[in-house]
């Protein structure tokens, strides 16, 4: 309901849901002329205030080394002029984006006359909730509103200072084209209460979206009662089937596990069928290592790799993140499937394999949001998708599944046109 | 993640979560020829076995009146030979539908060779919360099927006998077919306990879809870590414009609060343009007072029309589902939006009128699932959408909005096709 009592909910979140509430209603009718305008204002201010938020930065920076912040966390949070060009540079490209916005998906006409149109429009308010990473004020905030949407930003309390500085230079550049005030929020009160409360703010806040480590989001799922994106975890799987190329099969290995190992589309664990030989699996895994790769493997890859250390049941389960590799040598692709049935988060998983059936079964019977022949899994991305923008990549199935871009910030609306009709 | 403890779960819903997670996965590759047969054959089961349906039912009928139970509820919770023919008919109307399954939505090739497919899928395993009316049993278990996820049914503990009779007939029917055995799951304990963990059961359940009143429907969105789909309330408000074709605008008004008023989609407060002036309004309300509605209006509706209780601030607020109707005069289309954009709950909102620029603001404006020019609410239905099915009308953002057919239980998956692609 639009009147809803609120007396539970934290003054800022209260305060700040009305005001993004108010914002939204304007903001769905801005033009894509306003809206881009609007993002290369914001880009230039964040460059012409550099210095302003380099200093605000530099505070967090002190304040998190004081109490310990581990280093990799500093870099983080860590902003320079580069990495504020970055941001900029990433509001310009999303200025350059179709506008999802009054995109008309389908329509049709009913045997009574009425036509109706299925019409794309904005989510409302959406809320994000996420780490110390100051970049992602900025790019959280650009997509929002070029998708129409207000948006309430809640960063790492780490943080604070800088997103202050990028979103008042952000705000105030965005109200100067005519975005109405209130379409980007901050949420300054570092409490959990009042993350908890952005949780629950049903009616003010439409959508949440959680960006950042497993503890993060699975707090956001068990505590909200407004609807949530599930983003984030994904243990990954290569299955090389028993006809696969070896060549290819390395290169993609390789890849999907070494070129990045810390982030979600990256392999977790490796498959192969044992028709591919012991020699090859050697050569694999050699070449693993020789990239620093950590293999735990199963009975058999641990006897023809000795240097593996023997997988435990948690191995299959774990997203390590880093140079570590599970495998399994399997006698088919059944025992593959079902593997990847029974441990896949269904985020990112490939096959390798010359036989179109298999090829087949394995797009068909895979149930994850990417599902590979022949490509490494870390193409799982809204750039390399070519939605030239992303989110976060959504691993429930609900509203969005995959990488998120643009669209997946919006919702529909149905537009009925008829000269009278009454029902029967 | 795939591999989860779920310790905290009641077992019945542990057990039969895992049966219908087991058997989501074979459902989501059988073909449409084996499930439309299946629904068939149900269809036909369900027929066959009138008697037992309608001994278990009486069981549930007497226990309800014993209890005290009211004369509206025992009527829907009543089965009869002509009811029971009703949700064989509605299985096979669905058997008819085209199968959502495997749709490829959209497809296109990146610039380094990659072919990715937006292919639709299941959701998996839905859970469908709702009250004591067993046709919902068939209709929900019917619709989850054809689009290939598993179910589990919780309905209202007063239809226990009768919903256990109607899932046993069906689950055997569709059974011998191929549909896997798991498919179709009852809960059988009446406790709350036992709903609440259903509300939290991730990793087993891909979405709830709670159906009845609105006190069910927030105990669901209260308490449920499971995403999901908020349906019905529906605030519905009717618009009549300075330009309104009087004739359109009263058969419109009739039949949006009179034909049924006892459901969402039917109107709770007429808004009228003071330029349709004294006479027509005192037509209008008159109109409607033959008909048995009480009026609670504005001021100025008072003052024309004294038979009117004023109205209460909580009168713009109430879903009244019976024939009680707000009246509010304005003075402009702004003011009409603005009393909308304050009261509506997003469901269904309509404009009369001549004017197509009063059209374009009011549907471009107006943020509701269905917004009609010319047209009754009362079409919002998947029915009368054309969908030839319906699980429910969303009111939330997320994933669906409005009628739900069934390819609003579908979600996607991306499928890749390469020849080797790393990324760079």
């Amino acid at each position: 309901m639009a009147v809803k009592k609120y007396a539970d909910l934290p003054s800022e979140v209260l305060e700040k849901g009305r005001q993004a509430r108010t914002a939204a209603v304007a903001l769905a009718n801005c033009t894509a002329h306003i809206k881009n305008a609007a993002l290369v204002l914001m880009a230039e201010a964040l460059v012409a205030n550099t210095n302003a938020i380099i200093t605000a930065n530099k505070k967090d920076i002190e304040t998190g080394r004081a109490n310990g912040m581990p280093e990799p966390l500093v870099d983080r949070l860590s902003l320079n002029e580069q990495r504020i060009a970055d941001m900029a540079k990433g509001l310009r490209e999303v200025a350059a984006l179709p506008d999802p916005i009054g995109e008309i998906i389908e329509g049709w006409t009913r045997p009574n006359g009425l036509r109706i149109q299925k019409v794309r429009v904005p989510l409302g308010v959406v809320g994000i909730i996420y780490e110390a990473r100051p970049n992602v004020t900025a790019d959280a905030a650009g997509l929002c509103l070029k998708s129409g949407n207000a948006v309430i930003l809640r960063g790492g309390k780490e943080a604070l200072n800088s997103n202050r500085a990028i979103v008042a230079v952000m705000a105030a550049a965005a109200e100067k084209t005519g975005i109405p005030g209130g379409a980007i929020q901050l949420i300054e009160n570092p409490s959990r209460e009042v993350a908890a409360g952005m949780m629950r703010a049903n009616g003010l806040i439409d959508v949440l979206i959680p960006r950042g480590g497993a503890g993060l989001i699975q707090s956001v799922i068990q505590n909200a009662t407004v609807p949530v994106i599930e983003t984030g975890v994904g243990n990954c799987h290569l299955y090389l089937d028993a006809t696969a190329d070896g060549k290819m099969a390395t290169a993609i290995c390789l890849n999907a596990k070494v070129q990045r190992p810390s982030v979600c589309n990256a392999i977790e664990t490796l498959l192969v069928h044992e028709a591919l030989g012991e020699n090859y699996l050697v050569e694999l895994l050699t070449e693993l290592d020789h990239c620093g790769v950590e293999i735990r493997g199963c009975e058999r890859t641990v006897k023809a790799f000795p240097k593996a250390k023997p997988a435990t049941e948690s191995d299959w389960e774990e997203e390590f993140l880093r140079l570590v590799l599970a495998v399994r040598v399997v006698n088919s692709l059944d025992d593959a499937l079902a593997h990847i049935h029974r441990y896949s988060s269904q985020h990112s998983e490939a096959i390798v394999t010359r036989d179109p059936v298999a090829a087949e079964r394995f797009t068909r019977e895979i149930d994850a949001a990417a599902v590979y022949v022949n490509a490494s899994t870390r193409f799982t991305d809204g750039f390399e998708f070519g939605f030239g923008a992303e989110i976060g990549i959504s691993t429930q199935k609900l509203h969005a599944r995959g990488p998120m871009g643009l669209r997946e910030l919006t919702s529909i609306k149905y537009v009925i046109r008829g000269e009278g009709q009454v029902r029967a």
